[in-house]
Formats: structure tokens, C-alpha cells, sequence
């Protein structure tokens, strides 16, 4: 029997690295910031406990360019290594720290980002030489590290006199990208524009703060003042303090708005509210999510929830950690307690990360539920923009759905807003049917069916306008509650059928009349679309009405907006019922008429009319309609 | 100055890899059987050129679960190793050898996947501990590895006397799933599908075809057959030779229709199409793309283009591989050369990928082109379904512009394709106006612009109807060319001014009557929205006419379609012209009443049913306008 160790050897590892540890190469800039930054930190924390005899000053991190040389550099003003230190982090523990490099990613204290080590290799994804020029915050005289990518380096003493590391980067001939201005100031921005520590990129101009120009005047009394004089200072790209950071008793509204214009500069509108995230236990998490308002904007769809740890910026596919229904919030999460770089499908099994997706939720519907008792009618006018969210998640989540239950509204045509407890309170005595069904009604547009909503109001019903695209799905499951709650749109029956009462309407024609008149009708019309009922209605409502029975339609639009609805459904054509009023006078002219002509073209008029009420009249039809009508009023 | 070598020693170095080298733990099997199926082929490959003395047989790979022992094993029938041979590649290669796998990599002749070394080692993204019994072709031993994770593995003798490959994982604690059978199904259905290898997953019973069932009469005549035998066969999950690994001579229509549908199976419309890609220089390139049918089918764009590396599936995301216009086709592509694991940007960046879109599409375009040329008629039938694709590709590739110009349809309301050559040689004379302008005019849909297209086309004129979401840019595109080409909706104007001519028609109406005309309707309609203009028309032409200008119009189209279009245009309000035919009797008779009851009255009637035309009229307006048209035919 044979045993031994397998042998790795570290020829070449760096092209390993280069070609897969990293699925995007342009995340070197990022961890070698946080490497700069956990420096600084780590200075500071030894200055505050007194183990470091120094002043950590306005330390910052310093990028810059040179596209001659071409090289980037990185340099922090940190606790910096002394040649035992670099020996030690950067030429041992890449990776034979690999378990120790895993337990620091595991504890919260410590973030996977900063840490000497594979952070510190991916510079090689950019650069085929890199040097390390450092002089550490002790006694000790600086170290020059240099490595062309094998294994093998170089450490000599240097002669730099200031505290801190820098990193200086060859940039490889595939890389050459990376020397571009416009693309460093791109990655700092993208990654780095909340980092702890300021970065300075570059100078800008700005007016001497302590310059007061002069103003002098002429012989003619015209005053000059002197040009202001410019003064060149170094352009910070970062804010180190963002608002996520911060307590929310510390914070004024405006203090958010801000924040939100600071994370989305190019969207104009103001959020409806925010939501900040702050909890220690059981894991550590902070944040700002805001309820934006609706928009047809094409770039608010990019604006989305971006994923921080320690304020360096992650990703914005948070997919996995916030739940499905609240990824149209916009905002910020910081954890250092979200797995990176792991795989969706390892991430959707993750405890932890299930527990953060139920506490966000959990927080948004208590934020929700404490706007909606501290200011009612301010959430009245804000549910247009939030019930999307709302009703999404009150399908999708059981326990939102509890909370959300008390606090949903259901508004009416005529702009009452409903709790759905309220709404079954208010409409349990009128919209109760002779079998106990109890009807809710409702509009998916007030346009669209202005005739029927007209119908269904003046006999005193209240009509909800219900417009979002998932609505029937949530009907849907409010109606599941107790059997006897039935959803009905105010065009699936002719106002008296919506809601049977005991009372019936007598027909002013007989059984003959009627036996009579239906053939003729439906002769005319002539389309297999169209069932036609002879119903004794009010004299005074429309003679035709088409009503869109309740059942097909929903199932159709259920199936439309996914899930739910019966299979193979969204495929039926449309089927409509032509209610024909027997009590109208127009009808009975219709019936008696003895020429043949003008009967069918009566019903033409009245069939086009009724089809007007539900925008089912097009093309040709409504030509014809309209040369008919122009030929009406001459 | 110190000099020495990074040291990498490999303690932990799996803990590495399981969590970062690859993002997916469940690749681990498609990197097992990669393996196999490469020490089939080379078995294959050997025996063939007469470098080994055995027969290939029924070669394949077989996977199978053992829920009690906790383990997963993948066995091949390939050429096996010899304990030298598992030293070496197992042993060694893992790391050490990342020149020589990254070598081989780049290599046309091998892909990435398959090489035992990496690949090997991400069984230890699911496994604890790890055996390979195998036993080569050659005259040797078997060899027995162990290893449980750590550097430390055990190689001893094994009796196993067959040839080949048994790899038998300790599945970790944390990756149990992974011993459900229907989880390790998906994944072969997922990777495996086309894999060169047969795949045997499970058993199955089938009728035994040796056996012919008996029948036999009873005494009344009446006959009884037994029941047909059942023998237990292998499960071979995948189909080793694909339709896209064949010649297409060897091919029939029928041929690619079956693939199809074996790619996607919940498919069921037939494609329209297919394109059968295969090039071998400057790179390796197969593969069948198909043109769908258009579909409101959500699961239609779920149906995505697969990418293959050697018949083993990579990824449906091509994004940066296939163009953009062409990610609504379908089908597969496999390539050698296409390099994996590596982040989006660098693969737009890389020469050979963007010569393998280039290739892609200019195959699409010389495809398209001789389907034109070879049957017209059936290409234009099938336009409504490819149009889409081919428009956004003129508007985002202009080789491909060049070329689907000839090619690319332009289809009339009266159901004539013409090519845009044919349009203007059919339409110079009769649509030139008198400035020189050559004016295509068009309609976005059939029904909505009904009453404009009629008046147009008894005009003589061509109507286009151009309805895809982005036609607006191409428009735009087109008129470009010379400056004197104009693209008009039929609604932009009342039918004598779309296209100006030097004949006038003749006002009816004196100057006077047209000053005292103007302010009536101007207070009748009251609305900021109109801008009231009298025309002398045709008598017989409608009394009033509403008309959309093009320009604005077209602008903000094109902002809601994304880019293009005049900033901020999007927000301004519709405006609409609204033209009065001073020579229509019925506008005479507004002017002559006397009654401003009834004058009002007319009007209101009268731009109601012009609102009409353009699904103008909704809400409280409509339902006023059915009831006074009741009114009317009572």
C-alpha cells in the first residue's frame, strides 16, 4: 500500500487564478481598496486602544495612473508590514491560509473583502508584475516586494520614509484597458463610492475658499470684480458615511431623500417612503430600501437594490436574499453575512440568507402597517404606487399576507379606500344576493366601463377599481376564505343579475313576443360570439347591454398573468352575451317594425352601440358606423 | 536581499475550491462523466490506430445511487489507469499541471471539460471522501485511491478484473440532494442530453422483442392473446449523435422537426426554419439554429439557445456570443473554442468570439436570403413571425443591413409583400408630392386607423402596415438614406395633404363664412388638446377628421421603444389636429343654424364621431354618446 500528499505545486497558478477564481477580472481594483482600507481601519483601532504611537491624519487611499509606464498604483496611508509581515501575509497565506482565509470569511467581524491574501493575487488578472513598496507603522525600515507572476519574488528594503503600502501594478497587454481614466473612475464608482476610507482619483479646480476677489470701480463708477482664484485640491469620489450607516433617530427625511438622489442620480422623482434595515442578531444586516413611485421610466428598471458588504458594493442581482415580491424597491443592503460568490441554488438553501429574506419582509409589512394607522390618508394616496408590491406579496408569502390583510385597501370608483374589512362591513346589507352570496363588485377600468359602473352605482353599489395585473389571482384567494365572498366585474351581468335580489322586473312583452323577437335578433347579429337573453329590465336602461360572464374571463386572465386559471383556456375565443331589454321602448319598436330594412338596421345601430360600451367595435364596423351615423344627424 | 519562492502548500486547498472555483456544486457530475466519455473516446482512438488489443464493446457510463452507503458511483468502460497513471494524473496534474491543462485548453483538439485533473477534483464540491477503482486496458493490476479531502491519499490493489473507471463518492453531509434520483436525472437531462457517451441511469421494463404472444379460441370462437413478456433494460438517458453532429445532406426537413421538438419538448408549434451552422476555420463552429413562430407562449422564452462544448451543455446564456437579434431564435451551438468560466466582458472583448458572432450572422443572413430567393410566396408568409428579428438586426448590424435589405419585406394592407426596392419603383409616381418628397405612407394597425386607410387607398395609394415595436427607428433609419424618402402615417394628415399635390380643391365656404366657422367649433370642442383646422375637401368626405402629426408622434414612439426620439418627449401631452371639411353639407348646416342648442348639439355629434375613428372617445363622453345616439334611431 502506497500513501503520500498530493502534490501541488504553485507553477502557474496564477494563470488558474486569472482565468477562473474570479468570473470578472475588473474586481481587482475592489479588493486591493479594501485591502487599503482594512489597513487604515486597522491603524485606527490600534491608535483608539493605544497600541500604536502614531497620527492617522486625513489618511486616505490614493489612486493614479501612468499610462507611460503603464502602471496603476494603490497606496494607503495604513498600519503598512514590515518585510517579516509581507513575508508572512502576502508570500505564505494565499494559500496555505486557505482555512484560515475561511474562517475569517465565516466570522462576522472580518468580511470574505480585505484580507491579505487571495485579494491581494487578483491583481494578478490585470498585471504581469506587481510591487509591494510598504513601510510599516513600527520601527522598521520599508519592504520592496516585487513578483513577475511565477512563484518566485523579490523582497528588498526601500527607502520610503511615509507609513503605509503601495501597490504598484504592471498592467499586462491584455489589459491595457484598465489604464484609461474614464475606466478607473467607472470601477471606483461602481464598487467603491461608500467605501470607509476616502479615495482620491486625480485633482479637480476649485475657488480658493480663502480668497475674496475685489471689487474696484472706474472713473465712470462701473464696477469690476477681480476673476476668483482657483486653487487645485484632490477629487474624493467617495462619501464615507452614507446614510445606511447611520442611526435612523440621526436622520431627517430630506437626509433620505438625499440618499436616494445620491444612489440614483439619474431618477428624478422622489421615493414614497423608506425602510431602514438595522439588526444585529442572528445576523448582521443594515440598509435603506425605498418604495419608489411607478414609472414607464426604461431606466428605473435599472435602479435596483444594490448589495453591500461594508460598504463596499457587491452586486445588484439580489435574487435569493430579498424575496421575489420586494425586488422592485429600490435601496441598499449591507451584510457582511451573505455567502459571495456561491452559486443562486446554494444561496437559496442558506439559512441565513432565508432568514434575512424573512426579516426584510417582516419589516416592510410593519413599516407599511404603522403608515397606514399614523397617516391613513397619506397612504391613500400612495397605494396606487405600492399596491403592485403589496398584492404581489400577499400571494406569494402567507405571512405577508396576514399582516398586508389589515392594512390592503380596495378603492372605489368613487375615490373611497377600503380596508377589506371595512369593504365586507360596508357592503355586507346591500351586496348580499337571495342565495347569501355576498358580492363584491368591481371595475378593471373606470373608462373602459363607465356605462356598467354607472349602472351598478346609481343603484347604490360600490364598484372597487381593481387594476393591477395579478388582482384576479388575489380575488382569487380572498374568495377561497369562506366560500360566500364572490368577486364579480360589473360588466359579467346586466345590473339586475349581478346581485339577484328577490324582486323581479315584469316583461312588458309576452312568451309569444319574446319567442318572437329572439330569432330576429340573433339573425342580425349573427355571430357565434354573442349569446342573446331576453331579460325584463328597467324601461329606461339600454336596450342591448353585452356582458362578459365572470368565470371564462377571470380564468382567461389568470392563465394570462401565469399560474392559476384553468389549462389551455387563454387559447378560447372570447364569449359575450347580448342582454336584450324587453322593457325598452327601442326594443319593442325593434319588434313591431313591419320593414324588414329598417328592423335589421335598428338592431345594427343598437348592436354597434352596445359593442361601443365594451370597445368591441373596430375596422370596418366602426366605419360603417360612423358613415351610418353622420347620415343620423344630417 | 532575499529571494525565494511563494510557498502553496495545498492543506485546505479544497475548502477552495468547493467554495470558489466553480459557481455551481452541481457541475461535479458533468465533470465526472466528461471524464468517462473522454476515456471512451480515447479507448476508441487507440483501438482504431491499433494501439489496443481489446474490443470497445457496448461501451458505457454508468451511473447509479446507493442511499444507505451515501454514495454516488460513476463508472466508465474507457481505457482505465494503471496505479502509475492515477499517480500521475491524479496525483500530480491537479495543480502542478495548470500550464499543461490551460495549454490543452486553448487547443482545438481538446476541450476544457474532460481532463482529469481539475475537473476530477470538483467531486470534492459534494463529497467527503472520494475512491477511483480502476483498471486499464493494459496488462496491470488494479488500482484502489482513496482520498478523504485532506493531501493525504492511500493507492492499494483492487481486485476489479473489467476495464475501465469506477469513481465512487462519500456524498458530504451537505449536499445529500444530491442522492435523490430525480435530482441526479435533471442534471444528466440537464449536461448530459447529447453526451457522446451512452449514459446509463436506472432500468426500465419494455416488451421483450423476441417474444411474439400467443393467441389462442376458446370453444365459442373467441380469442384470447397472453400477456406480452416484460424484460428489464438499461435507461439510456441521452442521444449520442445529435441531429447537429451530422452532415446536412444526411439530414431531411423531418430530421431537424424531430430535434426540435427533442430540444424542446413542451414546444409544439413546428419551427419555421432552421439554419445548420458548421465551420471549422478560424474556428470550430456547429450547430442548428431555428427560427420559432412567434408565440404569446411564456414558455416560449424559456426555450433558449444552448451552448455545447463537445455535446456536453454549457449554458443558455450566449449573450455576447450569438448578436443580440438573434437571441429570439432557437436551437444549439457547440464549440471547442468558445471559453468558458469566464466573465461577460472579457468575452466581449475576445477576438474569437466576436468572429463567431460575426460567422453567425452572416449564415442568418445568406440563409434568409436564399429562403427569398427560392420561394418567395412562402417567405412572405412566414414574415409576420421573423420580421422582429430581421428589423432589429438592420437597425443594430449594418453588414447585416446591407444584406436584408434585399430581402427584408414591406407589407401592404392589401396583403402585396414588396421588397423596399419594389416599394419605391411601384410607389415613385403616385406618391411623390410636389416639393419632390416620396412619401411611404403606413399604418400601424388595420382596424384602429380603419376609416384613414380607406380614404388612402381609394387615393390609389400604397398603405404599409408596419406594427413591430421598433419600426419607428428603423423608419428613421431608412429615410436617412437620401433625404427625400418620407415615411407618413395615414392618420399624420387628412388624405389630400399626406401627400401634396398641385391640384386645390375648391372651398365651398367664402373667407367670411370660414371666420365665423372657426371660433363656433373652437368653443363647441373646448379642449387644448385640438387644434381646429378647416380644409376644402371632397364633399363626400367625412364632416370632421381627426389627424396625428408624424413628427411628434414618431418621437415619442421612439423614446417609449428606447432610445432615439427627442429627450424628454415622451412626457408631452398627445396633440391632435383636428381638421373641419369646409365642403361636407353637414358642416354647412352648423354654420347655417341658427339654434345654438342644436348648433352645439352637431358638433358635439359630429367631432364624437371622429373622436371615434381614433379610439378617441372613452369614459363618461362615450356613454353620453351611446345614450344621444339611442336617442337618435328612436
Amino acid at each position: 500500500m502506497a500513501k503520500g500528499n498530493i502534490n501541488v505545486s504553485v507553477e502557474n497558478i496564477f494563470p488558474l487564478i486569472k482565468k477562473f477564481l474570479y468570473s470578472d477580472h475588473e474586481i481587482f481594483l475592489r479588493e486591493l481598496i479594501s485591502n487599503g482600507t482594512d489597513a487604515t481601519s486597522k491603524l485606527k483601532h490600534l491608535i483608539a486602544i493605544g497600541e500604536a504611537d502614531t497620527e492617522l491624519g486625513d489618511a486616505k487611499i490614493e489612486v493614479s495612473i501612468n499610462k507611460d509606464a503603464k502602471t496603476i498604483t494603490i497606496k494607503d496611508q495604513g498600519l503598512g508590514m514590515t518585510a517579516d509581515e509581507v513575508e508572512k501575509y502576502i508570500n505564505q497565506i494565499a494559500f496555505s491560509g486557505a482555512e484560515e482565509f475561511l474562517d475569517k470569511y465565516k466570522d462576522n467581524e472580518a468580511g470574505i473583502i480585505g484580507h491579505f491574501g487571495l485579494g491581494f493575487y487578483s491583481a494578478f488578472m490585470v498585471a504581469d508584475k506587481v510591487e509591494i513598496i510598504t513601510k510599516s507603522f513600527k520601527d522598521a525600515p520599508a519592504a520592496h516586494w516585487t513578483c513577475d507572476g511565477s512563484p518566485e519574488y523579490t523582497l528588498v528594503e526601500h527607502d520610503k520614509s511615509d507609513r503605509g503600502t503601495e501597490i504598484v501594478l504592471h498592467v499586462a497587454e491584455d489589459s491595457l484597458e484598465f489604464l484609461e481614466e474614464s475606466k478607473i473612475e467607472g470601477l471606483l464608482t461602481k464598487y467603491n463610492r461608500f467605501n470607509q476610507v476616502p479615495i482620491k482619483f486625480g485633482t479637480k479646480e476649485i475657488n480658493d475658499p480663502e480668497f475674496t476677489p475685489k471689487t474696484t470701480k472706474d472713473k465712470d463708477g462701473k464696477e469690476t470684480t477681480e476673476p476668483h482664484k482657483q486653487i487645485t485640491v484632490d477629487k474624493i469620489i467617495n462619501n464615507t458615511e452614507p446614510a445606511w450607516t447611520k442611526k435612523p433617530a440621526d436622520l431627517e427625511k430630506e437626509d433620505y431623500d438625499n440618499f436616494y438622489r445620491e444612489l440614483y442620480p439619474m431618477q428624478f422623482e422622489e421615493s414614497l417612503f423608506h425602510i431602514h434595515l438595522n439588526v444585529d442578531y442572528p445576523f448582521n444586516l443594515t440598509g435603506i430600501l425605498f418604495f419608489p413611485k411607478l414609472s414607464q421610466n426604461m431606466d428605473m428598471q435599472k435602479d435596483k437594490i444594490q448589495l453591500y458588504q461594508n460598504q463596499v458594493f457587491v452586486t445588484d442581482n439580489v435574487e435569493g436574499i430579498v424575496p421575489d415580491f420586494l425586488q422592485m424597491l429600490k435601496g441598499v443592503i449591507d451584510s457582511p453575512d451573505i455567502p459571495l460568490n456561491v452559486s443562486r441554488s446554494y444561496l437559496q438553501a442558506d439559512g441565513a440568507v432565508k432568514k434575512i429574506s424573512g426579516y426584510i419582509t417582516k419589516k416592510v409589512a410593519d413599516k407599511l402597517s404603522s403608515l397606514f394607522k399614523k397617516d391613513r390618508a397619506d397612504f391613500e394616496t400612495k397605494w396606487n404606487d405600492i399596491k403592485v408590491i403589496i398584492e404581489y406579496g400577499m400571494l406569494s408569502e402567507d405571512k405577508f399576507f396576514d399582516k398586508a390583510k389589515k392594512f390592503a385597501l380596495y378603492p372605489t370608483v368613487a375615490d373611497t379606500f377600503f380596508t377589506f374589512d371595512e369593504l365586507i362591513e360596508k357592503t355586507k346589507d346591500t351586496q348580499t344576493d337571495k342565495d347569501g352570496n355576498h358580492v363584491i363588485l368591481y371595475a378593471a377600468n373606470k373608462d373602459a366601463q363607465h356605462s356598467y359602473i354607472q349602472e351598478a352605482t346609481a343603484k347604490g353599489y360600490e364598484v372597487l377599481i381593481l387594476d393591477s395585473p395579478i388582482i384576479s389571482h388575489l380575488m382569487q384567494k380572498l374568495e377561497g376564505g369562506d366560500g360566500k365572498i364572490k368577486f364579480t366585474r360589473v360588466d359579467a351581468d346586466h345590473v339586475d343579475n349581478l346581485i339577484k335580489k328577490d324582486d323581479n322586473v315584469i316583461s312588458k312583452l309576452t312568451e309569444e313576443e319574446k319567442e318572437k323577437l329572439k330569432p330576429i335578433i340573433e339573425s342580425a347579429v349573427n355571430s357565434k360570439s354573442y349569446t342573446v337573453q331576453l331579460e325584463a329590465m328597467d324601461s329606461n336602461s339600454s336596450p342591448f347591454i353585452i356582458t362578459v360572464p365572470e368565470f371564462m374571463r377571470r380564468m382567461k386572465e389568470m392563465q394570462a398573468t401565469g399560474g392559476g386559471g384553468m389549462m389551455g383556456m387563454g387559447n378560447f375565443p372570447d364569449m359575450y352575451n347580448l342582454v336584450v331589454n324587453t322593457n325598452s321602448p327601442l326594443v319593442s319598436e325593434i319588434l313591431n317594425n313591419k320593414d324588414e330594412e329598417a328592423q335589421k338596421g335598428l338592431i345594427s345601430q343598437a348592436f354597434d352601440l352596445a359593442k361601443l360600451s365594451q370597445n368591441l367595435l373596430h375596422g370596418e364596423e366602426l366605419t360603417n358606423f360612423i358613415k351610418r351615423s353622420y347620415e343620423l344627424i344630417k
